[in-house]
């Protein structure tokens, strides 16, 4: 399936860099997005939760969106972020999104009205979204930003049966391979976690969405390559290193961890959009040995 | 104090009512207000979890507002929902509400990046909306509807000294005797639920905002009045039959129970937007018969 | 229904004494219950959360439920938790119970295996109970002590409709109306918390076994006589004071709390067993200042 | 360290068998100890939640004990589960343990009075035990079984440096890689779950504790050989065999499923107790079958 192919690789699930004053900086976008070009990523999560998508409007998702397919390398695939809380807007800004150039489309389950949030109720939203998108769409799993709304297996199952439903980027802290284990051959399952990504490729997923793609791609490109070509021995050792990493960066400081660390890797991080907190000098110090470590530790390659 | 003054009473959180094609019906909107001039409301929450703010976007959003304060009478108060998760938008519309004439914000915590939300992180997010905003901020406490994040007392204490924030409306389960017990006279605490709210006007709550109040807001406005007036006997029925009618309908059923009971009482009510699904066949029924109940337990006044 | 009749009044949660060695002391236990005699109490419950059952092993725990009965005036009814994870010690322990004189057996849901416990499996374990414990049951109802595990409104429907199912003891923080307006006539529902108690009274509860009782069981007699007569004006301020002073005692410190005020009102109340930690010099001051607040503003009457 | 080395392995989270009448069967326990001999087991955990302990009493506990130290292969190490609310049983127990024999006590975290288990009290908690038991000690993290009461990453590492502390054995659905990067090196890690067991070993883990080596022990005895050899690739492709085999068996079953699988491995499983309720036949169909699949793709070894 030429879907699930696009799907295969590691994807930078990239952020949404602001200016001194705030507003969406799209000239350092449009600088990370050169860098990344060379990196051998397969493409990027646009307006996901390091995009700190609930914080941009729809005009600046737009804005973010154009930058990023405008830049990227021709082979890379864009999956953008549609998260609302109701099906109208989230169709609306699905279309838009196709209709910029977007390859796939990224649907978190509403979360608001939680106690409403059956498996009926969600069947229909991400059916009639992935109905009306134009697009294949991705399911994200997430219950940390989803309010604790989780996906249950049999909905899963149910979703991976609509013809326009190609996959989902897991993020969950567990359960990623009970998904691989029921799921059919053509549903790409992305691991959206260095937590779960070693052990998820293992068991047949597609590729992964790390943080650490966003601030040392050349490692993540290389950890999924490893695996993909069976090198499971140095692809350990790397993977030792990442998660250890990443433990330092984005579990520790979530947003502004990672944004901190692109600072120090040549790319423009700045800081996250309030109510985020910029990482205080101490987190940034960590950080950087965090970074400085790995570095030490696997030599960079094709960053 | 003036604002604590105007934040006493009964007020109706309003529902945003849509026309068949899922647009926001401005006409049965308007209507609805006309008829409520007449109840005894003290005001309206515009734009809270009844008027699926999350659901409306920026433009739907003003429009509602726009059409409540065009059509409430004068005396009647408007907390317009200013509910985002950037500091930056939820400052924006705030002040958006107050030129459009909003007489107070309602501001829930932000809650997608749960995990980093720090009471020093929701501080500086209240602390500088309630700065900028120009009218005075009520905090609302509801974590079933902002992902799990509580407030904590010692948070609520610290904001209550914020000379722009007047007071919290409280529709979380349980607790509200708590707040009550340890914030100052001026800080008015207004109860959000049915559940709470008789016990809390007895222990110095300010008034409610009750879902209730959409559909039968004389029964509601006259339990305020009951209470305010010390006529414990009386207010003790009329609330225990309020309660088990709201447990019917708003319990079972959330907005879209709302918006059916309001369909019976010579509201326009509607169905919710997707995701939420509309109540059954079923489930009207049964609503149906819990607002006739109440209507036959207790003569309307003023309805 | 006799069963139903005797429970009826305010029950004191009793506490379980230690001595400096941190051994069950009966001495002051039936010094307590000596006191309490005199008090109006309707019962007693023993091994429930605030006696610390899960504290006390099979042979404390009978030491203790022997010292009640033998020392309680002969009108006091007594409920006895019988608090495990299997149904067999469950049943064995009520059996015990039930032949030692205790007239009701009160059953927390079991919670160690807690995705395991849908319906089906509650609803066996309360029948199989009490089927076979020889006294009627009152179910548990404390999702804060049960691990999250709480019951669904079906569950209590059907365990309603069982013959020696004869009530519930209700302490959750929210939630007791619902079970109100759904249980029939001959179903016992008591308030098990003071924050629900008065409104569950003006809502048909048969009564409330609150932990106020076991330091100041004047007051909480009082408060059920007052509600019971429908002197709502006076009940009504009692009940504020009640909240008040159990926000600061059992609120803030949880059984050490109460067992501190006990020793501040003429009863033992003595540390409870670790892991728990005696309350701080500081909360003593509180809990004193909390104590004697209730006091000053409500002359204690039949303590 | 000596205790670290002894914690090096596969060791298996033994069930406690019970005859038809739901008594003890030592009989069966006995035989499969016997069995367990010969499988290169490293050692067992005795009355772990595998073991239903929460529903055997001290005696019955003490017997199971016994049994297993009796049958078990000299240089098999015994682990035995001291879990209690109160910081006295669980040292009266601890010790009756090591007089037994057992070598190492598990504890997990109280939690009936959860909101009170502040780090001071659970530091207070594993410190008063440590030093009393006799024996060195396991930190038992499974939020899933003790209420959701977690351990923070600052307690683990306070714990680390107890001496008698000798390591801890996470059955947490995800974060024992957190732990592994920041625990020293003579702090045993031990994976009690196979969905994090093999990124465990590869970040450092000393072993596992899982449920698949009660029902197929010679395969997570290879597993860890394996992994501890540096045989990636053929651990990898085992790994995925018994993470989809111990989905369909642990994951949907828990314990009960465990069971039913050891009747069909020559070991003797029997019921659960009762609240829990045996495998259905649908159940134990596709127990079966996962069991079998396990078997055909990979060779049993050492059964």
């Amino acid at each position: 399936m030429a879907e699930k192919k696009k799907l295969s690789g590691m994807f930078a699930p990239i952020t949404s860099p602001f200016d001194k004053d705030g507003n969406v900086d799209l000239d350092h976008l449009g600088a990370n997005v050169d860098r990344y070009r060379e990196t051998g990523l397969s493409g990027f999560l646009v307006l996901g939760s390091n995009g700190e998508h609930r914080s941009l409007n729809v005009k600046e998702k737009m804005r973010v969106l154009d930058c990023v397919i405008a830049r990227k390398a021709p082979g890379q695939a864009v999956m953008a972020g549609s998260i609302f809380e109701s099906t109208g807007e989230t169709i609306e800004f699905a279309r838009r999104a196709v209709e910029a150039g977007a390859d796939f489309i990224t649907l978190l389950p509403p979360s608001y009205f939680k106690t409403a949030m059956s498996d009926a109720v969600l069947l229909k939203y991400f059916s009639d979204t992935a109905d009306a998108a134009g697009k294949p769409c991705l399911i994200y799993r997430a219950p940390q930003f989803s309010g604790g709304v989780d996906l249950s297996l049999n909905l899963i199952k149910e979703l991976a049966g609509h013809p326009n439903i190609a996959g989902i980027k897991d993020s969950a802290p567990s359960g990623i391979e009970k998904i691989l284990f029921s799921a059919g051959e053509d549903f790409a399952v992305l691991s959206g976690s260095a937590n779960t990504f070693f052990q998820a490729m293992l068991c047949g997923a597609s590729g992964g969405v790390l943080s650490i793609a966003d601030y040392l791609p050349g490692h993540a490109v290389r950890l999924f390559r490893l695996l993909e070509g069976g090198a499971l021995e140095e692809a350990a050792a790397l993977n030792r290193g990442i998660l250890e990493s990443n433990t330092a960066v984005s579990g520790a400081y979530g947003v502004g961890g990672v944004k901190a660390a692109m600072d120090m890797t040549g790319y423009y991080g700045g800081v996250p959009r309030l109510p985020l907190l910029p990482v205080d000098p101490g987190g940034r110090e960590r950080i950087g040995q965090a970074v400085e470590k790995l570095l030490r530790d696997f030599l960079p390659r094709g960053v």
